[in-house]
C-alpha cells in the first residue's frame, strides 16, 4: 500500500538520484490532513474579475483566509487561478482565455488549482459558440497535462442560474480534498431541491456498502468524521472487520450479502428502522479477472450481480419503498475500466460501464424526488487489491497519470463526500474520475 | 514513415528475437489493397442466428463469398463473430453474451472481426436495461484489448427500424477497410434521407481541404479510386503538390487559404460552378505545439482559425448558400488530442474538441436537410508529421494501442469514405476514433 518510489524520490539522496537519471519525481500530494494543505495564496480571477461566480469565489476565498485578486502580478504566488470563460462565444472572445493563462499559468503555487468556468455547450446560440465551449474540454485536459504534478486543473460548466449551487463544487476543487482529481469536466445544473440551509453531512443517514475495508472503509471514516450517522454494510465474511469498525467508530453495521434472495427485505427493514437514508453509496464490488475464453460462468455472474444488478435492485427498492429521503444522494463507484475497458475484465467493465448508463437513466428521473444520482470512477488507488498486482504493472499504473502516483482511498471518499453534500443538489448525473488524470481512457 | 520495428519483428530472425526477449510482435494489418484481405471464413451469428440484422449480414457475407453460420463449430475458423445483444435487457439475458463469446472467441481467424449489436441504451424500458446496453461498451472495449492484434472489435447500436441503414456500417467494420479501427461504439439511427438506390461514391462531388499531402492526399486518392469527382483544396504554398496531384489523378484543385478574408466568396464561387458539393471533408489542419506559457498569440490564433473557425464558417456558407446537396456529408478530422488533451497542444486540443461540439450541434440541425455531420479522431498515424517526432516518443505512440502499431493515412481515409457513403444516412453525429484502440483517452 506504500509507494516506496515516491517516498524515496522525495528524500535528499533520492531527489539527487532521480534528477541525475532523468526519472520522474512525483510530488507528494497534500490532502486535507496534511500540514500546510489548503489555499496557499490568493485566488486570481479572470478575465479582470468579471465573472458571474465572483460572489461565490469571494466567499470561498475568505473562508480560506485568502482574497480574490483580479489583476495579475508577477510577484504573487496564487493559490488558484480561476477563469470564467462564459463570455467565450467565438474565436475572438476566446483569445482572452489564452491571454489570461499565458500570463498567469506559471504563477500558481505548488499544490494550487486551476479552474475554467464554462457554459453548457448546448446552451450556446450557435455552432461556433458550442464548439468553443466544448473545446474548453480539450484546452483544460491539455493544460492539466502541462501543469506541475501537484496542481489540479478543471472545467466546471455552470448552467445559467445555477451559480449559487456551484459553491460545493468550486469549494471541493479548490481544496486539498480534490488532490487526486484532475482534468475533469463537471456540470453544475439547477439543483434538484430548493437550496436549504443545511450543513454538509452532520446528522445525515448514510449507507456504505462494502464498508469494512479499502475504499469503503475510507468512506465510512470520512462520513463519521463529518458527523454523519453511518451504516457500514458488508458480507458475512467481513463480520469481524465490521465489528471492530463499529467498536472504534460507533457506526451501525449491517451484515448482508446484497445478492442473497432476502437481501432486499433485510435492507428495507433496516432502512425503515432508521427512518430512511439520505445517502446511499454503492461501493461494494468484486473482481474476477480472467480473459473471456477462460472465464467461468460463476465469475461472470457474480461480478455482474454484486457490482451492478444488486445495487440497482437496492436503489429501486429504497426509492419505491419511500426509504430515500428528500434531498437524497445515490452514488456509485464505477471505474476507469468501465470507461476504457481492460484486459481480463469483460465482466467487471460491463458492470462498471453499466453504472454510467444507470446514472444517465436515474439522474433525471429521480431529480423530481429531490434525489441526485452520480458516480465516481477511480483509477489506480493504493489498496490491498492493487498491492497484489505484479511490480512492473503496478508501477506503470501508478506513474501513467498527471500526478505520477497512485491515489489513496480517501481521495475517492472525498469526491463522494462532495457529491453527497446536502448542498450539492446541482451535481446530478455526473461521472467523475478520481485518477490523477490517468492517461488511459476511451 | 516506415515502421522498421514492425517489419523486423515479422522476419524470421526478428520473430525469434522478439519472442526470446518477450518483446511485442505486432502483426502487419491487412488493408484493402493487401493480398488475402477480406473475410477469410464464414460469419458466426449469435445467439443462435436470432438477429434483426440477419438479412443484412447474410447479404454482406454472400458479397464476400462467405456464408452465415448460426451454430459454433470447433473446427471452423470464422472470418467474423457477430452477436446481436438486442435481447440483453437484464443480467439473466446478458448471460447469452458471455456464453457465445466464451465459446467462440478463440475461433476467430487472424484479421477477423468481432461485432456486438446493441440497442441505444436510452431506448430501453428500465434502468437495468439501460445499464446492460451501456455496459456493452465496457465489455467490447475489454474484449478489444484481449483480442489478437489484428482483430477489430466493435459495438454497433442500431436504432429499432434502422436495421437496413446499418449495412454500410457493418460492411465497413467487417472489411479490411476498418483495419486500424477498434473498440469503438457507433450509433446507426434512422437515416436522414430516404434510402436511395445510389452507389457509394461514384459521380459524387467531393471537396477535400488540406488535400495535397498526408492524410488529405490519401483521402483524395481513395475518393478518386471510388469514382468521385474530387476537388483538392490547399494553401498557395502547396500549389506545386496540388498541380502534380491534378496531373496524376485528374482532380480539380482549389488554391485557397481558408482563413483569408476572401476565402468564403472564393469557395462559394467554386462550389456554384460545380453545382454544389455532396461531400465536404474538413481535413486541413495545423499544429503549433508549445506549452501555454511559451505559446505566441499567433500560434494560438492560427491553430484555432485553420482547424476550427474557418471550416465552421465554410460549412455555414455552403449550407446557407444552398451549395450542399441533399444526402450530403460533412466530415471533420478531429483528433485523439481533442478527446484526451495533450501536453503542448492547448490550442490544437481546443480546436479538435471544438469539432466534437460542432458535430453535436450540426448533426441534428442539418438532418432535416438530408445532410449528415460526423468526425473522425485519428490517433497515431504514420505521416511526415509523426516521422519528425523523437524516436522514443514515436515508439511509445506507435505501440500504446491494441494493434501495437501506427495507422496509415489510408485508414483515416477509409473511415471517412464509410461516413461519406451515399447510403450512410444513418450515421450522423458520430465521432469515431481511428487509433487501433489507443490506450490514451479521457
Amino acid at each position: 500500500m506504500s509507494d516506496r518510489y515516491l517516498d524515496f524520490a522525495n528524500t535528499g539522496v533520492g531527489g539527487w538520484l532521480t534528477g541525475a537519471l532523468g526519472l520522474p519525481r512525483p510530488a507528494p500530494l497534500k490532502r486535507r490532513a496534511d500540514a500546510g494543505a489548503g489555499l496557499t495564496g490568493p485566488l486570481l480571477l479572470g478575465p479582470g474579475g468579471d465573472s458571474r461566480l465572483t460572489p461565490v469565489l469571494t466567499r470561498l476565498a475568505a473562508e480560506n483566509g485568502r482574497e480574490v485578486q483580479t489583476e495579475w502580478s508577477p510577484d504573487v504566488r496564487y493559490g488558484g487561478l480561476v477563469f470564467d470563460a462564459s463570455a467565450c462565444v467565438d474565436a475572438l472572445s476566446a483569445q482572452a482565455l489564452y491571454r489570461f493563462f499565458h500570463q498567469a499559468v506559471r504563477s500558481v503555487a505548488e499544490h494550487g488549482r486551476i479552474l475554467v468556468i464554462g457554459l453548457p455547450p448546448e446552451t450556446m446560440a450557435d455552432a461556433e459558440g458550442e464548439a468553443i465551449q466544448r473545446g474548453l474540454e480539450g484546452f483544460v485536459r491539455s493544460l492539466a497535462k502541462e501543469a506541475r504534478r501537484s496542481i489540479g486543473v478543471h472545467l466546471v460548466y455552470v448552467e445559467p442560474g445555477a451559480e449559487a449551487a456551484a459553491e460545493t463544487t468550486l469549494s471541493f476543487l479548490l481544496s486539498p480534498r480534490s488532490a487526486y482529481v484532475s482534468g475533469q469536466p463537471i456540470l453544475v445544473s439547477t439543483p434538484v431541491t430548493e437550496a436549504m440551509d443545511e450543513t454538509e453531512h452532520a446528522g445525515r443517514r448514510v449507507l456504505v456498502t462494502g464498508g469494512s475495508r479499502g475504499i469503503g472503509e475510507a468512506i465510512v471514516r470520512l462520513f463519521v468524521a463529518e458527523g454523519a450517522r453511518v451504516t457500514a454494510l458488508d458480507v458475512p465474511g467481513a463480520q469481524q472487520a465490521l465489528a471492530s469498525l463499529s467498536a472504534e467508530l460507533g457506526v451501525d453495521v449491517l451484515t448482508l450479502d446484497i445478492t442473497a434472495p432476502d437481501a432486499i427485505p433485510a435492507l428495507l427493514a433496516d432502512a425503515r428502522a432508521k427512518g430512511g437514508y439520505d445517502v446511499v453509496i454503492h461501493n461494494a464490488g468484486v473482481t474476477r479477472d480472467r480473459t473471456l475464453a477462460r472465464m467461468e460462468p460463476r465469475e461472470w455472474d457474480s461480478v455482474i450481480a454484486v457490482n451492478l444488478t444488486a445495487p440497482l435492485a437496492m436503489t429501486q427498492a429504497l426509492v419505491e419503498g419511500g426509504e430515500m429521503r428528500r434531498n437524497g444522494r445515490i452514488i456509485a463507484v464505477s471505474s476507469l475500466s468501465g470507461i476504457a475497458g481492460n484486459m481480463g475484465q469483460t465482466n467487471y467493465a460491463l458492470s462498471k460501464a453499466g453504472w454510467i448508463g444507470a446514472v444517465r437513466r436515474l439522474a433525471p428521473r429521480l431529480a423530481s424526488q429531490g434525489i441526485t444520482v452520480n458516480a465516481v470512477a477511480p483509477g489506480f488507488i493504493e489498496t490491498q487489491m492493487t498491492a497484489a498486482i505484479p511490480f512492473a504493472i503496478r508501477e506503470a499504473g501508478r506513474r501513467m497519470n498527471s500526478m505520477g502516483q497512485g491515489g489513496h482511498p480517501v481521495d475517492v471518499a472525498e469526491t463522494i463526500a462532495w457529491m453527497a453534500d446536502a448542498r450539492s443538489g446541482g451535481v446530478n448525473g455526473q461521472v467523475v474520475r478520481v485518477c490523477g488524470q490517468s492517461l488511459l481512457g476511451a
